[in-house]
């Protein structure tokens, strides 16, 4: 698996930095970051508030690391947040915002993992009797994984604002693929950072970088981070070299995820999915067996997921030429045809 | 709050031991039950137990600690349950299963906190890869307090097995009111007790007890719960004369659940509500007002709680006799009509 | 075990209600506690913050969950505690600060269970930089159960209020005991409320109730205290007839522990124990070999604990006479000599 | 601080990488480490655990994060490992044993971190009743950091097996600075690798790689911890370049710690501290006031930390030259003379 021969469609993490990315890290300023002294990180952390408009921000090794301080700063062990069944903090990070911060999660379901105001309505309860779980942050994932790489409109966002406000909680926004929200909706990096609370980023999925995402949000709450990601284990020394990845990637990589985009939707009109439904760079392919599809694809040289029994998952990402796009799309079109 | 004259429908746990319950827990033998020595728990629960054919119990201060250890017996730190988005353990336990045992939860929302089959298939997930999380059990409600006392129909929970032998996970059930479930369908205490890997029942609701409820399981369940039960802080020692209550409430107190039932209904009609919605003993009431409608009926001294802000709970019992329940009834329904 | 016949010394856990505790709890006015609504509830809490001089007590169901939520008071996640290393929070209470809570211990040594300052000063770490974790209470028990009823100095307590002042930490004594303490020291309970931020207390220890402690504290705390008791699993319902044990123990079995104290003295004695080693009701005794002693003297109806392999532990009580104390000396003697 | 022309001796965490290191980190192969497929890393993890021995190693971000790994492979929510109370899973990752995974400690105080036999026996307790804490580990650190970087003699470590056998419980040895205690004492890596159950070093430490740690043990061990890595937010993608620094580190870096361990002594002697009492790198300096000792250095460009009100610690590392250990000596020389 994995082998250079290979069209690796299963996830964009598994992209390699590249020989200009590699040269950038090599000549990155280091410092020990648990005494705040890595020039390249804190340049990374300003940079990537600066863009979202957010007061400040932290570099941790993971986005499943940068989502378990997000919420925590939102939620106490014994209180809840109310996020989508299939959202990443739910179902992909082990449980771990229960195992290691008590938090409790009560879910929605929403098509292809969207927001659904009435269900959130229907669930919400901040401010009930001293009986009660209380309900303390939404959290929205956007780009929505699981869902198929969905979109969430901004609208859709920002309309949680007054449900928000009224009862002093929190808005999380798990924006691990957020560049290619941005990239495909055309809507800035800003006002994606204005309704959240807390934003979380990684660098190390389509933006190509290989280790890194950022968690964002007041001075206050990134101060306390500092502490809870050492207390997690997180707390790395030179970490500048990675910083440095993620520097270049921003620069580098963010306008060429629309290609990703294209490339995604040439394989699901391939497949057989409606292309409508691609919104970014995540194919879902409903197939009869998921498991056979995965094989018969592999031994074309293709790589892909299967997330369920009958659901194959496919991802675009910088390590995918237009030409290798158009290959996977012919040996899929083939193993999804059976 | 509670004073005599008061007609009290907030909860069946209003309910104040009568006389001859009282007698009963004065001459109650006992022991050190943390020794294992007190032969009046004992007698409760190998009784309860017998009941529901389950091979143990153990007696424990309150239903939520008796949920807490069942859970905990199916579900690791960093696993998920499934269950009802209103279900006592989601809702009214202030988070716990998170908070001390690091559960993670999903919810689907039913009908009137009612079982859904399909939306449980949708999330279920039980043998996936180490990077999600996995469920190891799904809880059922029944009767399903916040859904309006809902009895769940005995097929619906047994059409679970096959999904969790499937996978060799464990159903629990929350029986805090199965026994006006039992009395309501007329379904056998054992019938309910065999689809349940574990399963708990409060004395302390319907049935009349001052304090009390059991969690029932296996003998090696039961064996574990010891422990944590202890760890907890629910080792109490000459709990004898609790559980004496709870034997004396079982014979004397179960079968007139039926009285519970009717008066529900009577309250129901009185209030505008549909009485095809009313399975047992309590009534959810739609209001425009939940507020005013509570004030309205305690200054003429009925007892109701808020649910919600359009949402008012009547719930019958033990201590509201078919005289008061009429009383009730006509007070309720100016209250209602405001 | 435990059978009438016996003489019981395992604990002083083991009494059983009197014939007019028995008569006081089943004329105990009750109240739905869970909603602060059991007026002899609250008659016993009013009492012992008042015997103590603090602002406000909460009953429990258990001496293990006062000091869970004790601790939990004055220690957050990821914090510490000081304590003895054979304290009943380090010993015996299951892991459950760590396991719940998530409280860490550094422990010292002393001197039969007693203070020892400068060891603490050694340990005490409580305004260290965000890399460390911070000391954030001491904890002392008294009289100290395992180091054998060993009553700590009020001058040792006091002795640590500069240090825990200075810093703005918490101060915990588990004063599961406290009661035999005052009674061999003859301070005031109030004397020894004074020192501790946060007291907790037993009344099915020495004074002789079937079920029951307290945590006392500020109102602020106790109001805390609540919701985690009920988190905890805690929060029973009509437990009135439980407080009213708890307050005819007070009035009748406080004073008579001077007895017990007694009977101690002589079985130290006749097991060759040092007589000045036994401040209270508890006598630790080194024998060759504890399980040999625990065997010889159960064949003769005398019943001891082993609390390591070669010490034996020996607790006298409410249902031990001055006539069972002295056939158990002779018994007891002659199983130590082996 | 931390400008290029400080000599800093705070930690030896603080070095930068070389040249050479940042060579190689810029050539290496690497994959998606999470989908196991990272080259580089798994030659690491197979080198590391080859020279001590063990069956399988993971990497892991910090070595606080291998230690909580280490830890909870032996020791469940709700048991205790013991350690000496100033050890670095006590004292120096904020107290996230038990905050995580509710791991309880009781500590024993070693002459400069030792391990005490006869402590250790006193507080052993594995097979207790229900009612109490077992112990599951008993956890050393070699070397000893705030001990002074003490090397424990391999005959005391080895000294504890029969216990730890005797019981089946675990031993962890903290060997983050393990490579100085290797060169000091001159015993093999592969003897440190044989008492010990689980074994957690460090790359960023003496050995200078920026980033990373292992935790070895065995194979089934490991297979846990890649889950319990990923579940903490540590499983990282293409971080094969950070385990090319560490193999880099390992065959360029070891031998050469015995010019730390010079410099070490060199200063220890300037500032009147016991040359004996330097094992290795790290140098313990008792002073009236170490707040004043760090300013007054700081101001002659040497950076040391204050471990204490009048502590203060020196590390030698990579980055301190012959020369520049000289300079440091007289500045220090004169520092702490006031």
């Amino acid at each position: 698996m994995g082998a250079v021969s290979h069209i690796d469609l299963r996830s964009d993490t598994v992209t390699k930095p590249t020989e200009g990315m590699r040269a950038a890290m090599a000549r990155a300023e280091v410092g020990d970051d648990v005494y705040g002294e890595d020039p390249t990180v804190r340049r990374l952390e300003e940079t990537v508030a600066g863009l979202f408009g957010m007061e400040a921000a932290l570099f941790t090794p993971t986005g499943s690391m940068a989502n378990l301080l997000a919420v925590r700063s939102l939620v106490a062990p014994g209180q809840e947040v109310l996020c989508e069944s299939s959202a990443h903090i739910a179902r992909a990070e082990l449980g771990a915002h229960g195992a290691f911060f008590g938090v409790t999660m009560r879910t929605w379901t929403g098509e292809r993992g969207r927001i659904d105001h009435a269900a959130i309505a229907a669930m919400f309860a901040p401010d009930v009797s001293p009986f009660f779980v209380a309900t303390k942050a939404i959290s929205v994932e956007n780009t929505h994984n699981f869902g198929g790489g969905t979109v969430q409109p901004l609208a859709d966002i920002e309309a949680l604002r007054p449900l928000v406000d009224a009862h002093g909680i929190g808005l999380h926004v798990d924006g691990a693929r957020i560049w290619n929200a941005h990239v495909a909706s055309g809507v800035p990096l800003a006002d994606y950072g204005r309704p959240a609370d807390v934003l979380t980023v990684c660098l190390s999925k389509g933006l190509g970088a290989p280790v890194g995402s950022l968690v964002l949000g007041s001075r206050a709450m990134v101060q306390e981070a500092v502490v809870w990601r050492k207390r997690l284990g997180g707390g790395m020394r030179q970490v500048g070299m990675l910083a440095a990845a993620g520097l270049y990637a921003l620069e580098h990589h963010l306008d060429r995820l629309a290609e990703d985009h294209e490339h995604a939707r040439l394989l699901a009109e391939a497949c057989g999915a409606d292309p409508a439904a691609v919104d970014t760079n995540i194919v879902v392919v409903d197939v009869p067996d998921a498991a056979a599809v995965v094989r018969a694809a592999a031994d074309q040289g293709v790589l892909v997921s299967a997330l369920g029994p009958t659901t194959v998952r496919l991802v675009t990402h910088l390590d995918v030429s237009r030409e290798q796009a158009e290959t996977a799309a012919s040996v899929l079109k083939a193993s999804v045809a059976g």
